[in-house]
């Protein structure tokens, strides 16, 4: 035994000895090597690709000769020829152990590759898709022996594959018998592994070798928007990314509206499923478009959403997710088909909804969970979703709180008087010169800040149109800094401040921020009001959670939500949005939401996971919280009343101003001194 | 201990003892005496009526006195005055043990009663149906400890039913909230319990206690009819049936010609399903009617046919099984919603279809071996289903073998000059003296025979239009045992047979049966030769299996069918048609392929054991085994040129005769003498 040749493989290390003419690919199984194949070996899908090293490896104590391996069989030939391989590359499944040798299988011939996430500190997704293709040999129908073409395949399955179980889709089952045929009794099942508990099932069937890719789409269906990300389900890649108002949008801006609207008109939950299917189907048309495939191509399908838009996609009216005690119909992940919720895809493909945690708290904060796992962290961390409804998670190791927090669209640019969505000619960054209280500012569409020559021209086509939402979080902090703005939120009159840019505006007074020929920016004191409302919200949804934690900080913060990506954290802090914390340790997760979907696509086994997270989640509901409005109260100063902000107050000092004209200005500005 | 009241059981005859107090459903439940509940024992359902006796019980060793149960409380007096309970009835749930007693659990009363069976050897029913009714009480929601309603239902479901993972179908979901709350938490599931490995699954959800029955149907999908019995899945009561003419008989009469059909006409296919079902939809919709209930009141259904129809039922185009090797595209057991085959019954429907054995023998043919059970009979047992393809299985508790042989639609009256169906009119009976060559004969509508008085008057209104598949059978065999046919197949010449009732036809002789004024019946030697060709296939598909199963006779003989239960047991033997036999020991089991499918309806377990009994079925295929040809020749004769015969020669005294004019008249005649 010991003079079979030696065989190592990398970049896994895994090592062993097998007898002369083993194929490389039944080496690396037997070493539990994770190298791909699709065809089972026969030289057909090429996904078992290696490359031999030849020479001396001290490393592996390995002398690689050039015979190593078997020369090219007629297969692999056919193949080169055919195909094409890289220089270098040889198939696993045809070429042969021959001599002592080190085989390097190159990413793309894993299994379970790893899907590259850009963020440093996330983790990687590793290739496990709930669908897959699997190419088989089945037997033919015997008189002797009668048994149905279903059978033999599932055999076949079972043999070649160790599938057991499985199932098949009706409509499949009715095209299955000229398919066995015309592949000449090889051929090429895309199967729903599923989870543990359910058994595989066929969806799809080809005629002999599949080789065109599979797809599947990972879906952030929002209030807002629907965001759909196109997977190729072998290689993980996003092939393509669209996204699409909800069409919802017509029925109610905001939520609760939506469901205002179900209540008010008979049929009209229906009508609003039938706008977001509807919207759903379009969308997946465009994507198709941009990627040049079908929609039949697509075989899964991954959905995160709140709950109010999970029960109306599901056809479920969210009548009870309008009042206490915010009842669920379901709250557990969801495996259904896309047809059954009226989605135009392949007839067969499926659909994963994961699970909600709260009858406030969805299947898109369970989907910030998977993308940012706190219950894998060691440092305490804190998660928050920005939008409308802020969803709020801190965890580690030891336990994941959740919660939500109706933080109001202020952050959305709604309700704020120059207040506008995030697009060409919006204010999105901002500095306060603390000596002359003038504004530079840099506007969506241009690179240059307001004060740089150019600016004028560079903006002459978008024009300054108003703020959008994380420039009036800079500017509210930027004017706190610059002592505009009072701990209470009061802005300071032109004497107060020695500034003729706070004017008048009935009771109080307003910022200029910029203003031309036929338009003109300020901040309101009722802007300020509207801020404080919503950071107030968001603060005390995480203070309670820390409450219950037993913690008075965190060692880290996420910012997640495409809003949340283009936040200032020391402007956020400088609010009082979120709790102090080191700067460098506040940072940005874009979509976690999306993301969140398109791990659920691309790895079955983080949908157990999610499951299983969720079920531990500990929830708090914050509209039964008493301490919730005491924080609120606190965090209506800016940055608050009580806490004390240390490393915030290390970085930047917060003029002591107060511009109560009634005297004291609350305990916010004289409290804060303690910290 | 041992001073806790005893309590006896009947009829079960299960005893314990039970502290004072107990309520006698829990003494039942504990001591597994079979009590039924769907309420959970909260006295609204009354399933678990019982009858306490009073007296001494020397046989049990019991005295019970007055006070033996508790006195009636509230609930159960409530229930008394609303609803009523038979005299000395009591509520098992409210009764409680107060002292020693004996109690029967009347047959109503028992979840798993038996349905009776009308034939003596007929194995009884036991009630255990794959949707039953689940009554629960299910946890409000908790602002505090967040979950969906769904998850609490299952909670419920869990432990008050020890009901695991039950499922829900979306359509249910989507209106269980409303449910819920109508209900004041208080709902009755309906519950596919399906089978072992397929989880309990919701499919449908009523406010509080739900009163209706529910219902499923079993189909028997025949080529020529289709027919279907309502039944009430608590009591196993069939409430209705019904049949309807298969409106495929447009697209070809027998399933050979519905095949070709589908091979030569573009979406013929798909149109013969459409027909089928539409008239499966029709006749739901009838037998409603009938029975006063709405299409939605049914839960479950049930359907066997053969091959061909189990495809084209289901969407397959039957494409291959018009030609060798017969491959069936799926021949294990099937669990669908009647919904995804475009049949309109509840919303979440299921359809159980009965495995098929092979190409040529159906789901029908495992509903036969299911009523009738070789696989469970300690003598050897042939069964024959009689059709235009007949579905032999011969086996006992050792093995059972199964072939299909095709008969052709002689037995059915077609291909025979004067033949027709079934109906009033028809010749069904005849006896010819053997002396005189005169028939007697019987018709359909009439219960007189034709030399009876009064026949001619009784007849009036139908006349005497022909014979139908079991007349024929009586007619042929009635010739040879009066001398008029010999062995061979061949009608004597007048001067042969001593009667003017044969008259030349050509180059042969056809015998005479009756004749009025417009109207002449009679049978030609082609008509003999139709039957000669329809028993000898069918007695060599059963003989085929008995040489496969090394015995030279069977002990008993079950004949299937509609037509098969109008078949005389000794002029089918004359014939040649079945096995020598004892003729008590040939019986008929009516519609055995509708009983199979009853049963598979009312009682889940047999689902799975006809399953596993299918698997163990050893299939023949008639068409390849030489020997078939064989049979098939010798039984050509009549009865048989080589076979013996010998209880029916004991019986009945078969003229040896020969009237082939060139001489010999084949070994028929003259080997029989050695029987």
């Amino acid at each position: 035994m010991s003079n079979d040749p030696l065989v190592v493989f990398t970049p896994s290390g895994k090592r062993g000895r097998f007898a002369v003419g083993t194929p490389v690919l039944t080496a690396a199984r037997q070493l539990g090597v994770d190298l791909d194949s699709v065809c089972g070996g026969r030289g057909i899908c090429s996904r078992c690709q290696i490359t031999p090293s030849y020479g001396e490896f001290p490393k592996h104590g390995v002398t690689v000769t050039e015979g190593a391996l078997s020369d090219w069989n007629a297969v692999e030939e056919r193949y080169k020829s055919k195909r094409g391989l890289k220089e270098g590359r040889r198939l696993g499944c045809q070429a042969c152990v021959m001599g002592d040798v080190v085989i390097d299988v190159p990413p793309e011939s894993q299994v379970h590759k790893q899907v590259v996430r850009k963020r440093a500190e996330a983790r990687q997704i590793t290739m496990d898709p709930a669908v897959k293709l699997f190419y088989v040999a089945v037997a033919e129908p015997d008189m002797h022996d009668p048994s149905g073409d279903l059978q033999r395949l599932r055999d076949a399955l079972a043999a070649q594959w160790q599938l057991e179980d499985v199932q098949i889709d009706l409509n499949i089952l009715q095209g299955l018998q000229p398919k066995l045929r015309k592949g000449a009794w090889q051929v090429t099942c895309a199967i729903h592994l599923g989870q543990a508990s359910t058994p595989p099932r066929i969806v799809e069937v080809w005629p002999g070798f599949h080789e065109e890719p599979i797809f599947g789409l990972a879906v952030d269906l929002g209030s807002t928007t629907i965001a759909a990300h196109l997977c190729d389900l072998q290689s993980g890649e996003v092939v393509a990314s669209s996204g699409l108002m909800n069409p919802q949008i017509r029925f109610g801006e905001d939520l609760m509206s939506r469901v205002s609207y179900s209540m008010m008109n008979p049929g009209g939950a229906a009508e609003m499923t039938a706008a977001v299917r509807e919207g759903m189907n379009s969308l997946f048309g465009q994507i198709c478009a941009e990627a040049g495939i079908t929609r039949a191509d697509i075989l899964d399908l991954v959905v995160v959403c709140n709950p109010v838009m999970h029960h109306l996609f599901l056809g479920i009216d969210p009548f009870e997710l309008g009042q206490a005690p915010f009842a669920l119909a379901t709250s557990d992940a969801l495996n259904l088909t896309t047809r059954e919720v009226g989605l135009d895809l392949h007839p067969s493909a499926r659909l994963y909804m994961l699970p909600c945690i709260a009858g406030h708290v969805g299947a898109d904060a369970a989907a910030v969970a998977l993308s940012e796992a706190p219950d894998k962290s060691k440092e305490l961390l804190l998660v928050v979703d920005v939008g409308t409804n802020a969803e709020i998670l801190l965890g580690n190791t030891d336990k994941v709180l959740a919660c939500s927090s109706p933080t109001g669209p202020a952050f959305e640019g709604a309700q704020i008087s120059a207040g506008q969505r995030a697009a060409p000619g919006a204010i999105e960054r901002v500095e306060i010169d603390p000596v002359t209280k003038a504004p530079r500012f840099k506007v969506i569409g241009s690179d240059l800040w307001s004060d740089d020559p150019g600016f004028a021209a560079d903006t002459a086509r978008t024009g300054i149109t108003g703020i959008c939402g994380s420039g009036i979080i800079e500017m509210v902090a930027e004017m706190r800094l610059a002592g505009l703005l009072d701990a209470s939120g009061l802005i300071g009159s032109p004497e107060q401040t020695g500034s003729d840019r706070c004017i008048l505006d009935g009771r109080t007074y307003s910022y200029l921020v910029w203003e031309s020929e036929d338009r003109r920016i300020t901040v309101t004191n009722r802007d300020i009001r509207e801020i404080q409302m919503a950071k107030a919200a968001l603060y005390s949804g995480a203070r309670l959670l820390m409450d219950k934690f037993g913690v008075d900080h965190v060692d880290r913060i996420v910012l997640a939500g495409a809003f949340g990506a283009h936040i200032s954290p020391k402007h956020a802090m400088v609010l009082g949005m979120i709790p102090d914390a080191p700067l460098d340790q506040v940072t940005s997760a874009g979509n976690a939401a999306g993301t969140g979907a398109r791990i659920a696509l691309l790895n079955r086994e983080a949908r157990a996971l999610i499951e299983a997270t969720v079920r531990e989640i500990h929830k708090v509901e914050t509209a039964i919280e008493p301490r919730f409005q005491e924080h609120f109260v606190n965090a209506s100063a800016i940055p608050n009343a009580v806490e004390p902000f240390p490393i915030l107050n290390s970085i930047v000092t917060l003029p002591d101003v107060s511009f109560n004209q009634g005297g004291d200005s609350g305990g916010g500005g004289r409290r804060r001194r303690r910290g």
